[in-house]
């Protein structure tokens, strides 16, 4: 009997665009069907002895810098080289949607009829496990449809949002001139994850002192910490990506870093990070199930109430719930 | 026989800088004294009575709208009042320092003389249990000090910053002109969590325009979603923090929304629900913690680099470990 499992599974492989939307709603929801599909791709890729080849660049960096933008330039890039482009856009939920905010994605449609390109957004709230969990499990659904690019686009500086970007393969950190100069970036956190810098917008006044800014904040960064002949010094370029001038450059050098990170290991390392965060991140998802449900969950709605009067500490109560969990 | 623990509480009841800053350096750490310090306060204030009566203020927004400049300005305000404040202010570790980045604080060095006014950073990663675990408990042992107000600042619009912020009693959301209209702000995902907004630097061209904007925005939000009468209809300000211009008026809207807050049962409400993610947080930082002790971190090691291989899948391994947690 063909499950719709199956049938799935067989329609990625082609890359059905129907099949590879409803593939990654099965995912997000975390339903049984979505984790035999998981465990199917799993154990398929086992079989046949084919580890992801499919290149994950991340591109993270503040509200307005121009990330949409500069996401629709690579597509056109990487689709010239004859490169086949899945981007994968976390937006943060919209309060009137419910849903991702798909208010910029527009203008990607330019890419809409091309069927080597599948664009998808996802919402950034409501992940049980988290938001690196479920980008990750949607990542192996673009990866067994046989992708070579993956374009994942995270907006904001925040902790979650960031740590999706650096779990790429190579990991680009956007800026805009007059976002704020870099000790704005380095509040941004977003100094230590940047692969390759791009400062968009460069038509702007003051953004060759931000790019001068930022090389400076990066040869402090990286002086002393690195051994030198095997380190990786991230480079600073400047684009306009809404006219394109400069994005051969970014392509360069996501190029130059793959190239860096294969021979260092690096890359292999990054996977086996992004994996064991995946793994963390799903069994913490199991515990928040867990939480949620009989006999946990009217007992951590009791304690909670108590530690809201003050009379329990957060530790003792956590503790009388820990108990709980292993029975 | 005095224990540090018995020194320090005697010390916050006094509110002695000093032992305020080595309790909350405690508690941060996660160590036992710190894990016995909030037991004993917890004790403390059920053997007296006294629930939280501090007013916890949050303020988030995007790098670059002036949160620190605004926060230093309702400091002077709430002085001017008579109130003690405290202030803590979530930084993105700096890549350098490796701590929490403390570049503007400087600014509020201008209150550093005055013992009513404690100002304490905390770096936004490397929490285990997360970031509002951590910071619920530092706003324990500011509130075992008897401050009349805290201000919480988050850079920042990612998730873990903004739920951080979004768990005070009132949350002012920042904006400025030219960081990007009503879109921009729904995307950095902040519209649904303000009570107060405050478009900052409104001397600059296009803060009317960004006001107004905001406020449909919110108005096509609360339409429909709420009752009428017991609803909050969170007001537009602007202001000029550098000068001070407007912070009389968001002072004003703080007060109107506790008082509002406060007769419709919501703050209970709030501090419940701070008190439940607290709680969680810290039941998922003890299942981390096994994660990266034996007999769990091999396992986790181990089953990770199978899912970077494609070997396992995600929940597969997730079950492994998960199985292994209750013994």
């Amino acid at each position: 009997m063909t499950t719709e499992v199956d049938r799935l599974i067989a329609g990625l492989s082609q890359r059905k665009i129907r099949d590879l939307a409803r593939a990654i709603t099965l995912v997000e929801n975390g339903g049984p069907e979505g984790l035999e599909l998981l465990a199917r791709l799993a154990a398929g890729s086992s079989a046949g002895g084919s580890a992801s080849r499919c290149e994950v660049i991340g591109i993270t960096g503040s509200p307005g810098v121009g990330k949409s933008t500069m996401t629709d330039a690579l597509i056109a890039a990487y689709r010239a080289a004859g490169k086949s482009v899945a981007v994968l856009a976390v937006d943060p939920s919209s309060p009137f949607s419910g849903g991702a905010l798909l208010g910029d994605r527009v203008r990607m449609q330019s890419h809409s009829l091309d069927p080597e390109v599948f664009i998808r957004s996802m919402a950034s709230r409501g992940h049980l496990g988290g938001l690196a969990a479920a980008a990750g499990q949607v990542l192996r659904v673009l990866d067994a449809a046989g992708f070579d690019v993956v374009l994942v686009e995270t907006v904001g500086v925040g902790q979650s949002e960031v740590e999706v970007a650096a779990a790429a393969d190579t990991t680009i950190v956007l800026l805009a001139p007059g976002m704020g100069d870099g000790i704005q970036a380095a509040k941004a956190g977003i100094l230590e994850i940047g692969d390759v810098f791009v400062v968009n917008k460069a038509d702007r006044e003051g953004a060759q002192s931000t790019a001068r800014d930022l090389r400076q904040m990066i040869a402090m960064a990286t002086d002393g910490s690195t051994d030198g002949s095997q380190s990786w010094l991230p480079p600073v370029l400047t684009t306009i990506a809404s006219t394109g001038v400069g994005i051969d450059e970014v392509v360069a050098s996501i190029g130059d870093h793959r190239s860096w990170a294969i021979e260092n290991g690096e890359l292999e390392r990054r996977r086996r990070a992004r994996a064991r965060e995946e793994v963390v991140a799903t069994v913490v998802g199991m515990l928040q199930t867990r939480l949620n449900e009989q006999p946990l969950s009217p007992e951590l709605e009791a304690v909670a109430a108590e530690v809201a009067t003050g009379e329990v500490d957060v530790h003792g109560a956590a503790s009388r719930l820990w108990k709980m969990i292993g029975r």
